[in-house]
């Protein structure tokens, strides 16, 4: 650990979408940062970036550039975690991780800090980040859980392109370009990239984010339903979803349908338990046309609820509708939240 | 009634975008019209029309524009059809109305022909065409009732901006090109024309179509939920909907959920009743990526579906993604189709 409570903190991915929020973030919430190294694949190393007033040249990542550092943010996809992860923890770091490659490993906490903060203490090196759709919706709903119970989730995803990456991102503009001007073009990337079919995303909405699993969901999906149980510690908690790709750059939306445990609970008692949430933000008054829209949550840390109404038959049902930046509080904002936490607990390695 | 079996066709609003296609498919379905009446407001009277290679002009729509008419599709906006429809129907002619005036009347048949074709004969007349989101869904799901009843529907839906009329089309592609330019822009139709407040659509997801009721649903989700219990004559069937409007010119796409009264039932099983079924196609191969998506569905007349999987927790809950093209089968598809059943059926009005 560094001395005087100062930190060596790295990013892995540090010029992918998410790496480069995570770097912003940091300097936004000014961290105790003695030295922050930036790793990438070498195919982008030497790029330079600008951090707290001075220019960072991007290195390729090695077991090496682990050295020294307290804690690590990885986002630079599952594999590369796969393979640096433990020779991070090995060199004594703390690896916060936002791919999928630990998540559902029963000895990683899988962490958003306002729903389950206290698993971060029992990690044996690996914190994992939750995917980005999970994350505003568990963080929504634990208020809720916590006050009244919780006896289902059913969710129609919004999503973002930019939580395929920058590729995703500029498909989406080059597409849309083309559209506009009647001229032809190749779906390259969208829904999945390496899947055999691409599909136009402009003007289009695609049900497919990530690859299909054996039962008909898609790996997207099963994370929602599985990462929610997980972080929330409701292994039983029926969990329903579908996601959809949309011709939006950034934060995603959520169709949101749950059964509480209580009857006779009020719309008001949910808008004032979401309002004094920490990282909500309640924009829900529909007489004024007021609810959460992606465009507006975009570069906003918190996640944002509105259209909350009770269901028109089931006396315990209640729909909502959940956005937030997906690359801020779905990834580096809540990477760097866990990183945060650690520093504030000393929660880091015993070694 | 015209001689030998053809008839004296009106269109109202037919320079709109719902008016345009269905005149459109008046000519593809080929049907047996003697004379086609195109009618509008006064500020679109006078514009020409291409039909059946001859040039027909516009005219303003009066009470007397229906003097002699047999079938009058209405789709000019909701205070047009209370105003005019009452007097088409006086001078004999059979009233097929696409706006939600009469939708609710319980003297007026609302129909889908693939569910309740049979509701047209009791007409006195004016039949209603129901809302586009409605459209797709039950023509989807009555093949499922009929075959296993049906105990549950919750909705998410993703809706084409073209449903809200040629404004919000160009709204949508004004603003879009302003966004990439990174230009100014002022909305100004969507989410409501004429209601307070107007929000960007271009990369946005606005979960509000047409204005909020008193019980914080939005009108559409309301139509949705009324509309689907008349029309499968189901007036206890729980219903539930969010609605959202999406950068997307064509064609709604449907998350949706039901839960159907028998157990042990199959995916596969679904997937054979909805591919046999009237009116609809399926897409359902997620192996090889094969679903519906609304830029693949625009200029078809059919409903797709796909993505058919069971819900993980529920034996009788099944998932399904609908997709169908808002201004046909929403719209003037499903209208004609009702004028051919009129004409094929002799269901005229008796005088």
């Amino acid at each position: 650990m560094a001395e005087q409570n100062r930190y060596h903190v790295a990013v892995v991915g540090a010029t992918g979408a998410v790496g480069q929020k995570m770097i912003e973030t940091l300097e936004d919430r000014n961290l105790p940062i003695e030295t922050l190294t930036l790793l990438s694949s070498k195919r982008s190393a030497g790029k330079t970036v600008r951090f707290q007033n001075k220019n960072i040249t991007v290195q390729e990542a090695t077991p090496e550039s682990f050295e020294g550092v307290d804690i690590a943010l990885f986002s630079a996809g599952g594999s590369i975690s796969k393979q640096l992860a433990p020779e991070a923890v090995k060199r004594g770091a703390v690896v916060i991780d936002n791919t999928s490659a630990y998540r559902m490993d029963p000895d990683v906490p899988l962490v958003v800090p306002e729903v389950n903060e206290q698993d971060i203490e029992k990690h044996q090196g690996i914190i994992a980040n939750p995917n980005c759709s999970t994350i505003q919706m568990v963080a929504a709903l634990e208020p809720l859980r916590q006050a009244y119970g919780l006896s289902r989730i059913i969710v129609s995803t919004y999503q973002a392109v930019s939580g395929a990456g920058n590729e995703a991102s500029d498909e989406l503009r080059q597409q849309t370009e083309a559209y506009l001007k009647e001229e032809q073009y190749t779906p390259e990337v969208l829904p999945v990239k390496g899947d055999e079919h691409h599909y136009p995303i402009a003007f289009n909405a695609l049900p497919q984010i990530d690859k299909f699993q054996e039962n008909g969901y898609t790996f997207e999906e099963m994370k929602m339903i599985n990462e929610t149980k997980k972080i929330m510690h409701a292994a039983e908690l029926p969990v329903a979803a579908t996601c959809v790709r949309l011709p939006i750059f950034t934060s995603h939306a959520e169709s949101v349908y749950i059964e509480i445990d209580q009857e006779d609970v009020t719309v008001e008692e949910l808008q004032s338990k979401l309002a004094a949430a920490p990282g909500i933000t309640l924009e829900d008054d529909p007489k004024h046309q007021v609810y959460p829209t992606p465009l507006h949550a975009e570069g906003k840390r918190d996640v944002f609820v509105g259209r909350i109404r009770k269901d028109l038959d089931q006396s315990n049902g209640f729909h909502l509708w959940i956005v937030s930046d997906n690359l801020l509080k779905g990834a580096a904002w809540n990477s760097v939240q866990i990183a945060e936490s650690v520093m504030n607990h000393q929660w880091f390695t015993k070694n």
